[in-house]
């Protein structure tokens, strides 16, 4: 490594640790095998919260084998370890899910936004074809830091929601729905051009994603860093 | 032409006189002689309503040469003759317009459903980024037979009207927006995948198509042929 | 909930039960368990007609062990509660199906439609690739109020059948096709393009939302709030 | 040039005076300059047809500088030389315009076919919301031994001619249309995957194409080579 | 049905035995039931020919049961009956598959044209990475009357193939290839851009209606009607 | 309106106040007449900011007219009155430009956020391909509470800053790139796919948006409400 | 054949083996048996490399059948006979992982660089939200006359290494990543936008052609012919 | 800026310096007078060339304001100061144009390698459609160490030159052909799907950057940084 970069390789070592924001491991693509290694390279620190995101039952027993108290929640594909979440700081986030079928997807966001250190709630059932049902939410929504909202098919309750609160919404658009919601595209444009300001748009499917952007917009007044 | 198919000749003329519905001239792509030609055509004809849609300033000056008294909404690119609507029938069509930018879409929709015999409505400036705006206007939207919902951007006002009301609602997407709307499509998808039932989508900026549609809906009862 | 909203609560039941139109169970993407548990709590409500669409096996298995009367239609995927549809009302839905393989959907519109309430017939296998076939069946056409036309590959029966009658076609895009079809985009564009005016577009394969729709439009004489 | 290529220099030249196909000059994206350059290197050829095709005014005021008696069809933006068509040859070539929008590409279509040596005829305004206009014209598309029909929106008629007539239909996509008709990938998917067999596809607003096409088709009896 | 339409209703039967060519059933998306109960009712036709395309081995076992001694190709999924095609007349038909991978869409294009009555010559392995292969088959190349090239991947052999020859060719676009061959959008929007003309294009893996387009192109002199 | 809702209308005017955010009037699609009459309804309410965003001349001069000490940007496209931002509160609101043809679009989100309130800094020409530029600028990017990153191109500068720092980054993708970036499709999927987590999308070219989101996310200790 | 191209027929053995490349079997698509014949008929030509790419299981025991001591990477899905590559030659090719999931397609392009006769190294996990990482391995990267970067999700690393070192990047983009990354159609769109010129682009996941590509270009000096 | 990057700032002039590859200036987005300012500043850098790449005729004018010797060639949009290019050293870089269309980006290309340093030669108008033209100047191909293939439409040619050599080919899309050639998307596709390896692509339109590939691959044998 030529010299002007020395200084270089050690920055994420600190900025993690400054940051205390936990590791993810993004187990699609690998190998049960793999996991475990990671599973077991990190039983060392404890200190660092680790997430298995997209974990698949041969993932989780892997993670499992190395650390047998890790948390699992098997709907949102999500272990993590050590399984106590840090002690709530800053604001809260809210998760909202349009329907049933984002339940999964919004649970992966709920869960990241605890391990990084949030206050969560979670609000379901609320898409806009029956808008008694939002608006009988507002006092949670009015609670929250930052709300994440999960939807598919049309993907429009983020921009209500945005309308109705003044705090950043993460739209999270997930896959379901009909043949032209096309794999979550849909929704996903539907987001992007929200009428309202105010809306962070995810991946599709990606509630890891909007879990930790809600928590970094909900975080504890933010040091000189960061 | 065969004998098994002479019968056919004259069913379009037969048809189109006992519904009563108009002849639309669509003058995109049309010189304006052509338009002037066809103008000329229909001078003996004031039992049949004929539309010219989508005139530009040059279509709409060759129609007023040869029918002076013709109606003419510039901002909706749309021309009538004769000059006076239908007296009205069957249930009302209301317009609603998400937006300013949506409102000449809107407009021909509006004056299209008027040539066909409806009565109309029309509802601006009503965007789902601030719900008590379509929701003060319930009243309105409640004394419709058919609901037209323009909309660019997100698309979602459809939806979120269809929840509102027993009638179907007729979703017609503008191109108004920034560039992942890519010139209507993010609507228009918003649109297919309502969520709630009794969502009818036309085409991207056919503001002539939700209109007849919505006349089509709100026809008085229609007799045995229809 | 703050006082400004609180009168919105319960606006969703009110609504349904002035419309007696159905609540509609989405399956796919619940569990078998989660349908159960919506089964169980419909049983006490009769007045009310529950449809479950896009249910698996054990999706239907499941609802079937909660009220063992429901009707049951596997190749729509679809079952309803109470089992009898409610006495027609309004005006008769004709779904047509341009080949066998749309034959799914174009049932489960029909079957919608039938529990919203309508009188329904069925047209099969008169693709425009043969004409006759879809001429010869011009008397059950006309015959209705509003009409579903089931298509996928070139999806240009509804283009056809707009043109041969006064009332709304509901045009319903399948995934049946070639590669080309890209899984249903190419009929929806079609018949997103339709040149006769007169075709209301929803997502493809969703015949639940088709036959609900066509159902909206021939629905008896409105009353004062839709 | 290796010796193992040498005889393929002249393949090409050789096979252009057995076939008498015409050389087809594409001007969009050359400047006059460079095709009036070509205009002038034809003049001695008169044994060979030239087309140019895509001519701008400025392009066809700098073909007819060289080449003053060329044939010049403003509308279809093609200029021939030498003027006269060869005497016709093989089967008729009928081109069929959906509407009047559609008549420039549709044009092109029939003038490269007549300067292909073939006899041809031309029917406008025959689009699938009005069969009857179409079924009237059967005695015409009869007698062809090669159909192209233009058409733009829905781009429906391919297949519904298909449908009629036992001699291969070259569907010609065109840009007509409104907002989701994408610039003539609405047809051109429509076309694709038409449900009637013998549907030859080409490019959208591609006359020329559609037109040699169809000459190829219509052919006197091809000797040994072709 | 109208009177004005009672002539048309035996035009498709009348047509199908005039021109003497097959019916096709489409197997894709059908029970094997109703494969076996299609083959049942043309056991009484052996004047007319039926071919089984896209059949799945269920549905070939159930057209065995019915017609045992049906002509069935595994690879093509195609099934015929009666077993042997017609005697040939017209040109030749040569369909040429780029590579091995393209062989069964390829097979099904020439079993297709050969059961419509046309003689059949298959080249394979001879894409355009190494010219030599297709240059070395110039001279079966130019005995056909109609020439189907199948390719994935790049689709460039069409282009190269209708450069060589002065016959209509045949683009059959295939599924083959790495990821950003799109389930064979690539190859199709290639074959659609051929910069040679006389290329006619058919939807992706449609081996049968590229099989029956050359048919038609290579039928023998056409009588009156077609 | 019915009572239910009474209390809703005026929702928006408190929401309003008490954010103390600015009006937007989008001037895209609106004639300087309609701009004017919103120029002239604010000028008694200086207690509001009003933004005028996508303000052509045309626009500039119609709210110049009405408010001649507005403030105007015309790189930007926007003018805000009262012309002086409020007194900046929360935190610094970083925006980076990755390149010089970006600089508009960056304007834009960075005067949004100067008139919600924010202090602001500008980074521009630090694009990936020269990595000292970015990280020469670490000691501004981490001063910031949000950053908004604009880029076309690849759009690969919002991953890399959001490695760096620990606060939300805003992705504006902008359309300035060569064919393949297809008006911003590109650098949108990219930021959509960010590798990083933190990563917050928003429309193509949306500076507007861009720079609200990052305002929200700045903002300073919200009340009980947002 | 004709005469004129006589000499062409034996042009691709002769440039084989000047260029001492190997064939590559492309297995995808093709049964087992056809993959067994293919390595029979090689077993003789132990002078000519022969690699087995994208092969399944069953692909790979049919190849072992016949060539029990093939080289086999069941990760890489590659099988290459003779086992030994060739001696290196030319300069070293270094391929870059961006992430552990995109391993086996690197791994592809590592061992296809080695069997065309390259020196090759690899580095993994570097990907551009820890820029410390690749920043780390520049000594690597810059050891390299041609370096592959295989990236799935954002594709920000072919843009971020061109930066940093002044000989050709090969974008090799992989179908690793969330919904919106569309199979991999995300990286590849930002890689062929990339802002740092050197970049060459091939297909998602065909480590084949990269690795080939890269071998050619770092091909000692070429001789008279390539 | 923190003391473990301060010794990134002056990489890129070092960087730059060792390799004597050129700056480049891409003017489209940018004012005639930044790019004057740019051009003021390179004045006393005549050590480095520097490249103005898409310069309008006023973006021309203003660089020869600042530069009055500098070269231009309007057709490519090109501008390189100092007016003569660096002797030539390394490989031949030769510059295939499909077609006339395509020389305006072929000679960007053709240009970018000259003032890399490289000896160019060009050859234009070889499409496939007459694979004789592009046969006959195998000599000049065999004598590249690389070569860039322009072309439009279908795209085929890099295909089917990357099979007659052995060098890399640098495939560069352009945006001429009729509407279904997208912009450019389908030889782009075309191009990522070659069947023949060896294939290096580039964004649409972009010469510059296919010209800086190659000359890159061509470069003489590099030093140890490179």
């Amino acid at each position: 490594m030529p010299d002007e970069l020395a200084g270089l390789a050690d920055l994420d070592l600190g900025r993690t640790a400054r940051r205390g924001y936990p590791e993810a491991v993004y187990c699609a693509g690998k190998t049960p095998g793999q996991v475990a290694a990671i599973a077991a390279a990190v039983r060392d620190r404890p200190d660092i919260v680790t997430l298995f995101t997209r974990a698949e039952p041969a993932h989780a027993a892997a993670v499992r084998d190395e650390l047998p108290d890790a948390f699992h929640d098997p709907d949102a594909a999500l272990l993590a370890w050590p399984p106590e979440p840090p002690g709530p700081a800053g604001g809260t986030v809210v998760v909202v899910a349009a329907g049933t079928s984002d339940l999964p997807v919004a649970r992966e966001a709920l869960l990241t936004a605890r391990y990084l250190g949030r206050r969560t709630e979670l609000v379901v059932d609320v898409g806009v074809a029956g808008l008694h049902r939002i608006l009988g939410r507002l006092d949670v929504l009015r609670r929250a830091r930052a709300i994440v909202v999960a939807a598919g098919m049309d993907g429009a309750l983020p921009s209500v929601v945005a309308g109705l609160v003044a705090v950043p919404v993460v739209a999270l658009p997930t896959s379901v729905g009909y043949g032209a919601a096309f794999g979550g595209l849909a929704p996903l444009l539907t987001m992007l051009n929200a009428c309202a300001p105010g809306v962070a748009v995810v991946n599709i499917d990606n509630g890891y994603g909007a879990g930790h952007l809600a928590a970094q917009i909900a975080a504890p007044a933010p040091g000189p860093e960061a």
